[in-house]
């Protein structure tokens, strides 16, 4: 029974918008309502880095979903719209377009705010607390702009953090010839996703011309009258300060959930910092809903609630906010894999998982294994390193990390077993296709099932 | 409890070379001794097409395990060695090595004897019951061989049968600047494997040049004093008679398992014609082993036992013979997924579980969905189309079949997902690793997942 209920939801990124297809999907009758803030309609966070080098031509490339085609889904779309207050009781929302006041009553609402750049303490960072110019953040077609304005009469760049966005937009400053440091207050790159072993592996595949500085703070910002001169750097074992001359820096040190209209709302917060909700992407409110980076959702594997901001994962929760508020059910599974993967000079790098540092409540057995994408005799093999984190009172696989040669395609086999609740016995008999131009009888994950197998004494 | 036991191998193939592995990493102590009557160690037989075209530079270059690498890992591999006998209660094999008489005493021995070609009934196929000159199968180095100094003095050629190694054998064939026709006894290419539907798509991908019959018949050669000239190939339906002049003729044709010294020792042979073994790689016989190409083993899914012919399920067999007749413990699952994959002409294919018309005993639902491997806004995405089959009243994945971008590793998911016993409700919701520079946010095959549970109004 598809009825005529009004949908309203916060928010045109990537959840936003797909919540509004799989609503439209679901019941082709209810009024479909986007408020958006900001004047462009979906388009792809993910792909921003890219349009620093030219990759994607132009920052308009990176429009998913226009105008035009939302209009085409009968969806409404309205851009450049604030929304103020909700009332929870009326079911009542009051925005504001462009210094005028809007009134809309929802049955059902959906929370797709996302997230907002996480801001490190660097001394002159903020002058009369804005941001000084010369400093940008990478969430938004806006900060693109401002980017590649910067760029054409620039030379020199530092980015500050080295998870995803901090290496792909280091990546596409180097490919433009600026000349680019990275700082990270960790101990290596993709601290968060990688464990440091497999962040050696990666390093070796960076040019060493892109200098990477771990285990440093960026502590203070030099300029000269009014232009950024450069930034200190501040070795966090020996205190040793080092300064980085740079025309510009990028901030690339994560985001938190923007929550503020959701808390005002009555939603629960979680411990993570993100609207908290279910397995049908439902919050404590009735008639509620929220997706993507805006909420926080639990770890497949320890159960830990965790704010995600992954593209594929706001996705997955914006299908089901989308679907369940239409009267259709999608339920999605008990926590996240957080799955993720990119590509660094054309090598591809994909993981599963908490890495090892968030799995010390675990007794953890893992293996790595350097293998080939081909069989030794035939030409062309390319290099790939898997590792895999398995628990050992069960078995069970816990995490996997991948370099090289279809990394993404290889973890969402291992993402698949995880979610298939599979054991390292069972996985490692997986049948894998083979074939001499394709790859080998035994893939290097068969492999290091194998390892792994051994050290828990199986064999 | 490591012991002395004599264990011997029948073959020197994938299956028999990874017995020897596997039974020497489990036990340090036993004597292994491999009989084999060919003049080679273990060698790939999957990439002998590939040596045509020069793709793999020598014949060589197949070698995957020498002599020497057996030398080292302590393994005695005995060439040239006919078995004549086996005397099952005294556990002892009588063979011939050069004229010389051998006895061997055994405790465990693994029957890893392949398969031989299937010799379709053609007129003047033989001559005095043996093979005429110019017809030539492509199982062993010795036919590669025989081909590599037929094509120096060739220029056109026929291949019968469009499976994987008449089609693998008509492109190296074809890159060689070999004129090639394909004859196919049934109505579309990868008869054995693909669905129609499939099979026209990746046809679309094979140069126009390369000719392949369908639905012909090879009836007839004709020659001309000593050597080939023509062969005629008969339309099924129309009955219409075409003669196609050629050098010589490539028989793919199929296999059939070589049990003639298994019967006789009186094991078992099963209804597909293969030596029956259990999930243990064991025979109905005490002490006696089998695996790859000579056996047959259950289908995962129809549960019907089957030869399988794939070098991934012969591994994997020899993995647990080699295993299990070595004190350690190895279970197959309860059937072969008979994943496989190859490429032709830069394009991938894969698949997994039976194709359509062997699931005619089920209720079957399918969705078919042409993707692509980047999200559309990146440049360089490459096409993908997918098939997934669905068992109706589970909802359970019976197959898949993949043309196109990294098709081996989306399929490697979809068998884990089978093995995993995971419903279509439960993999689509699968998270696959996206970034913008590797794959969507979405993949072809969870947007196919989708357009079946729609289908299986489970939305």
């Amino acid at each position: 029974m598809e009825n005529k209920e009004n949908i309203v939801i916060i928010g045109c990124g990537a959840s936003g918008g797909t919540a509004a297809q799989f609503a439209r999907k679901t019941n082709r009758k209810s009024n479909i309502i986007i408020l958006e803030k900001g004047k462009y309609p979906q388009y792809s966070k993910c792909g921003i880095p890219y349009v620093i080098s030219g990759i994607i031509p132009e920052k308009n490339d990176l429009i998913e979903f226009s105008e035009e085609w939302f209009k085409k889904a009968n969806i409404q779309l309205s851009l450049k719209t604030i929304v103020e207050k909700i009332d929870t009781k009326k079911q009542l929302i009051i925005a504001k377009k462009e210094e005028k006041r809007i009134e809309i009553k929802y049955d059902k609402l959906i929370f797709a705010t996302g997230a907002k750049p996480f801001v490190p303490p660097i001394q002159n960072l903020k002058e009369d607390n804005k941001i000084i110019k010369g400093v940008y953040s990478l969430r938004t077609i806006n900060d693109l702009e401002k980017i590649l304005s910067t760029i054409k009469k620039s030379k020199k760049a530092v980015v500050i953090g080295a998870g995803f966005i901090g290496l792909e937009t280091a990546e596409n400053l180097y490919k433009k010839n600026i000349e680019t440091v990275v700082i990270e207050a960790l101990d290596h790159i993709m601290p968060n996703s990688f464990d440091i072993d497999m962040s050696k592996v990666l390093k070796e595949k960076i040019p060493k011309d892109l200098e990477i500085l771990t285990n440093h703070l960026a502590t203070r910002i030099n300029k000269n009258h009014d232009k950024i001169k450069s930034i200190i750097a501040k070795n966090k074992k020996t205190n040793e300060e080092t300064e980085i001359h740079t025309d510009f820096i990028v901030l690339a040190t994560g985001v938190k959930p923007d929550v503020k209209l959701a808390k005002e709302a009555g939603c629960e917060i979680g411990d993570a910092g993100g609207i908290k909700v279910n397995n049908k992407s439902e919050t404590n409110i009735k008639n509620i809903y929220a997706a993507g980076d805006c909420t926080e959702y639990y770890d497949y594997i320890t159960a830990k609630p965790k704010t995600i901001g992954l593209g594929s994962t706001a996705v997955r929760q914006a299908i089901a906010a989308g679907i369940n508020s239409s009267g259709g059910t999608y339920i999605l599974p008990k926590g996240f894999l957080s799955t993720y993967t990119s590509e660094f000079f054309n090598v591809e790098i994909a993981g599963v998982g908490p890495s090892q540092k968030d799995l010390n409540e675990f007794d953890i057995v893992n293996a790595k294994y350097n293998g080939l994408s081909h069989p030794h005799y035939f030409p062309g093999g390319k290099p790939i390193t898997i590792k895999i984190l398995v628990d050992k009172p069960t078995g069970m696989i816990a995490g996997a990390q991948a370099i090289g040669d279809k990394a993404a395609q290889r973890i969402n086999t291992i993402a698949c077993a995880i979610l298939g609740e599979m054991d390292i016995e069972t996985f490692r008999k997986l049948e894998t296709a083979y074939a001499p131009p394709v790859s080998p009888t035994l893939e290097a994950e068969t492999i290091v099932c194998d390892i792994i197998s051994k050290k828990l004494k199986k064999i």
